[in-house]
C-alpha cells in the first residue's frame, strides 16, 4: 500500500492528475456502467499516454484490476486525497475588484476544497458589497477573520505596489500559503508556499509569437 | 548588432524580461536621473543575477555603456520590441462572465498591446450589457468583428463544456492564437498558437502543499 503522505508529487503530476480529474468529472464517469475505465480510455480522451497514466495511478496508490480496469470513484477518492481537495482550505481573497470578485464567485475552486472566508477591499466605497457569498470587508478586520476562520490560504489581487505590504501583514497574521495574481514579485520567508499567477507573462508569450509570426 | 526578428526567447527568458520591464515601471525608473541605470541596480532590486541580467540585454540587442550602465528608454523599448508590446494586438474575449469581465477591463494588458475588439456571450441576459468600455455582443456577431478588426487573438473564458466548439469556430474565423482560460484542454492545429492558463493547477499546488505540510 502506498503512503500518500509520503510521497512526493512534481508539478507536471500534479497537472496530469488534475487532467484526469476534470476528464473523469466532464465525462461523467463516475456515473458508468459498471463503474470502471481502462487506461487506454483515459489515454484517447486526454492524449496522455497510456503507460503514463498507470504509473501516474500507481503512485497515488490506485491499483487496476485484470480486465476490469480503474474503479471511476476510486480514481477520483485518490485524486482528491493526493491533491488535498479531500480537506476544506480556509481562505481569504484581498482586493475585491473583478478578478478578486470573480476568483471568489467561482464554483469550480470549491470542488477542490476552497473555502472563501472573507474578501477584503482598502476601498471604503466596496466595503459592505456583497460579491458572490460574501461581505467586502474592510482591512482592519483581517487579523481577527484569519484567526476565527483559521485561514491558511491568500489570495492577492491587489494592484503591485499594494503587494508586499499586504503580504507582511498577512504573514504576520498567520497565513501559510499565498497565491499571488498581483503583477509583481514578492519577498516572502521559505516557510510561506507561494504561487505567483503571472497573467502578463501568459499574454507576453502570446503577442511575442503572433509578432514573431507575421514577419 | 542583433536582428530581434531572427532570434528566439524561451519562457524563462520572456518571464525575465517582463520581470525587468515590471520593475522598470514600478520604480519609476524611466524619470531617473541621467536615465541610466546600472545591471547591478536591477539585480538587487528583481533578485536576478547580474550576468544573467547583461545575458538578457544583450539578446534583445541592447548594449550597456562603460561607466554609464543601461540607457532606461532603450531597455524599455527593446524588451517592448521584443514582446510584441509595440503592436497592438486586436482581441475579443468570448465569455463575460466575471472573469471575462476583469480581462476586458484591466489597464495593465494595455501597456502590452492588448486591444480588445469586443466581448461575446451567449447568454441573452448579458448581451447590451456594458463591462469595461465594451457592449456585450451576441456570438452571431463574431465572424463580422473578426473580420472587421483583423482579430488575431481570442480569450476563452467560457464553461469547459462549450470551450472545443467555439475554440472550431474561432479559427474558421480566422483566429490566429488562443488564451485559454476555460478548464479544459482544447484539439487545436498546430499553427495556432494557444497557452492555457490552468488556474486550477494553481490552486491544486497549494492545496497539495498547505497539505504535506500540515501532516
Amino acid at each position: 500500500m502506498v503512503n500518500i503522505n509520503t510521497i512526493s508529487l512534481n508539478r507536471s503530476t500534479l497537472e496530469r492528475l488534475l487532467t484526469y480529474y476534470h476528464f473523469i468529472n466532464h465525462h461523467h464517469l463516475q456515473h458508468s456502467v459498471g463503474g470502471t475505465i481502462s487506461s487506454a480510455q483515459i489515454a484517447e480522451l486526454s492524449g496522455i499516454d497510456d503507460t503514463q497514466i498507470r504509473k501516474d495511478f500507481a503512485v497515488i496508490g490506485v491499483k487496476g484490476r485484470s480486465r476490469v480496469g480503474f474503479i471511476v470513484t476510486e480514481v477520483v477518492h485518490a485524486i482528491c486525497h493526493a491533491l488535498g481537495f479531500d480537506v476544506t482550505t480556509p481562505s481569504v481573497v484581498i482586493g475585491a475588484g473583478r478578478l478578486g470578485g470573480a476568483i471568489a464567485a467561482y464554483k469550480g475552486f470549491v470542488k477542490q476544497g476552497l473555502n472563501i472566508a472573507a474578501l477584503f477591499d482598502i476601498n471604503p466605497e466596496k466595503i459592505g458589497l456583497i460579491i458572490g457569498d460574501h461581505v467586502v470587508q474592510p482591512l482592519e478586520q483581517l487579523d481577527i477573520i484569519i484567526k476565527q476562520h483559521a485561514v491558511r490560504l491568500a489570495i492577492l489581487t491587489v494592484p503591485a505596489g499594494a503587494a508586499q505590504d499586504i503580504t507582511d501583514r498577512l504573514i504576520k497574521a498567520g497565513i501559510k500559503a499565498i497565491w499571488n495574481f498581483s503583477p509583481t514579485s514578492l519577498n516572502i520567508p521559505r516557510e510561506i508556499i507561494v504561487r505567483n499567477e503571472r497573467l502578463a507573462v501568459g499574454l507576453a508569450e502570446l503577442t511575442y509569437h503572433l509578432k514573431q509570426n507575421s514577419q
